[in-house]
């Protein structure tokens, strides 16, 4: 009942977080290869009490291989997915390299995991910012049309790599001993402030990461007409992403009910509790699988009760990338 | 030319702030009281060469006082203030205790210091999140009625006071020594964390810094029917705040026309460069006057060309509450 398993950037973070997953949820394989760049082959990693060598991942890694979870970069999903494919290994890709392509499913398991049949070799992990926003807005939006999405991301320096976690708590150390900070994995200083998220530009003044949030929203929900605006803004949490989201709906909705829907929903927690004021945070969602959501409200601003806020916190390594991924390997199974 | 002035709360982080403004500015007075609570009386502050001692407030300290700034706290206001008023001095006053008063203005010299003549011995200070946010949205507002308004905030730790900034501090160093962090000016780890603005929450979920935005917004615009809805957060900053704007205007508008509207506003300066990816951060606006303003893009989620996003950094402390205040106390001279 298992299978060959490859894991391609497995000394990254979220490399490594496939290694907490796997064994968490004791996902079946016959074998385990571990690839990355040059730079860690050789490197030892021991799992679930087994030592293994990390290997060099080349365009000949994947003979035998049944799945393969890549998280090595969109540079090297492009030149290494291939060969895999052409091998025979199904590829759960985390980059952004092959999730717009027509031919690629973009799966959320929560949301469209009837996609999955239909691949052709690959299917594309949903950027993280977009996975922790949507899974809770689907349920919502199957009951009642949105409209429109106007988000602003609270997003954590995981995202980055484990390098920029490590610069986050270097440059905190540095100018709590009254030192210039050392910007090298961010371009600017990220220990006590905040940034527009560091991808590219697109000529209408977009990031990267908020015309993923468009383009790949749309695909998951298999709604192209649905308007969403947003803004990503990094800031100086470890691991978790917060988003404030507001939505517009077709139809009248009241705060109850998004909370009925979202209390039922797969992959979804709701912490809302105004009596304590307590509602999610990065801390909160550190570690946890389920997207935290809390600050539903009426939005007073849109006509009719069609108006809804909410925010919601995610582990940016979990259900952000490692987990979504292993749940679409675990229905490919 | 001077006049007798009097700064009530002058050990807190807004009263510093104003010392130091009043110096950079030159504010002509004759003579200045520093009063706080009997905490900080007989403490003793030198300004512009001068030894002054801390005086306890009481409603005694306004006898031949002009004009007083007070920032010592909503309860504060409301004890002492109307004494200061009784006494002849004209009170400008950082806390929410008068700003919603139908006949006490509510002012933003760069909006509207025309209802500065108005007052009956009280002139409110707007909450510092409002500042910041409407400064830059003002003279859009006039060339294009915004119709609606969708902000995320992004606040900083000197909201909270001096202890709160202190707190960040010291529970960051806390927990990079791998300790459990001390939470007691905040309920909340504000450390690598962020949370829900932690002020009560009304009937409908909305805590008061947001209500503060929506009603002081319509009050300063002095337009009752602009449609506004808000999330306010804290995260890891020290001392300036962000906010994510999302603007929808009456008629069709383009980002060259708000970044044309924008580069001759008082108060207002853009950060825009998209080449280089570089936009307001909190450590921009931190000691600065201006209102910084980036991230100027069309928001095609809204028809007809009449959305547009904005991002905003300001500098808490100065323009958010002390700079706002003297502004106002030099217009009444």
């Amino acid at each position: 009942m298992g299978c060959n398993l490859a894991i391609a950037g497995v000394t990254g973070a979220v490399g490594q977080e496939f290694l907490k997953i796997l064994k968490e949820r004791d996902f079946p394989f016959d074998s385990l290869k571990m690839l990355a760049s040059n730079r860690s082959a050789g490197k030892k990693i021991e799992f679930k009490g087994k030592k293994y060598i990390v290997e060099e991942l080349t365009k000949k890694s994947f003979s035998r291989i049944d799945i393969a979870l890549f998280s090595a970069g969109g540079a090297r999903s492009k030149e290494f997915v291939p060969a895999a494919v052409e091998a025979g290994t199904v590829v759960v890709d985390n980059s952004s390299a092959f999730r717009m392509d027509a031919d690629v499913p973009l799966v959320i398991p929560e949301i469209n995991p009837q996609k999955i049949q239909e691949h052709k070799g690959i299917i594309a992990n949903p950027n993280c910012s977009t996975i922790i926003g949507i899974v809770p807005v689907w349920p919502l939006h199957k009951a009642n049309p949105v409209k429109r999405m106007v988000v602003s991301t609270y997003q954590a320096a995981s995202g980055a790599g484990m390098r920029a976690m490590f610069e986050l708590e270097s440059q905190t150390r540095e100018i709590l001993d009254g030192r210039e900070p050392t910007c090298e994995a961010f371009p600017y200083q990220i220990a006590f402030n905040c940034f527009s998220h560091n991808s590219a530009l697109d000529a209408n003044g977009y990031n990267l990461e908020e015309v993923k949030m468009v383009n790949e929203t749309r695909k998951i929900f298999d709604c192209p007409e649905i308007a969403i605006t947003c803004t990503c803004i990094r800031i100086p949490v470890l691991r978790a992403h917060c988003e404030s989201i507001n939505l517009e709906f077709a139809d009248p909705i009241t705060p109850e009910q998004v909370r009925d829907l979202l209390s039922t929903a797969p992959g979804v927690s709701v912490l809302d509790d105004r009596e304590n004021n307590r509602f999610p945070m990065p801390i909160d969602a550190t570690g946890k699988d389920d997207i935290l959501v809390g600050r539903i409200r009426q939005d007073a601003s849109i006509a009719e009760n069609r108006g809804i806020n909410i925010w919601v916190a995610g582990d940016q390594l979990r259900k952000g990338a490692a987990l979504n991924a292993v749940q679409i390997a675990e229905k490919l199974l």
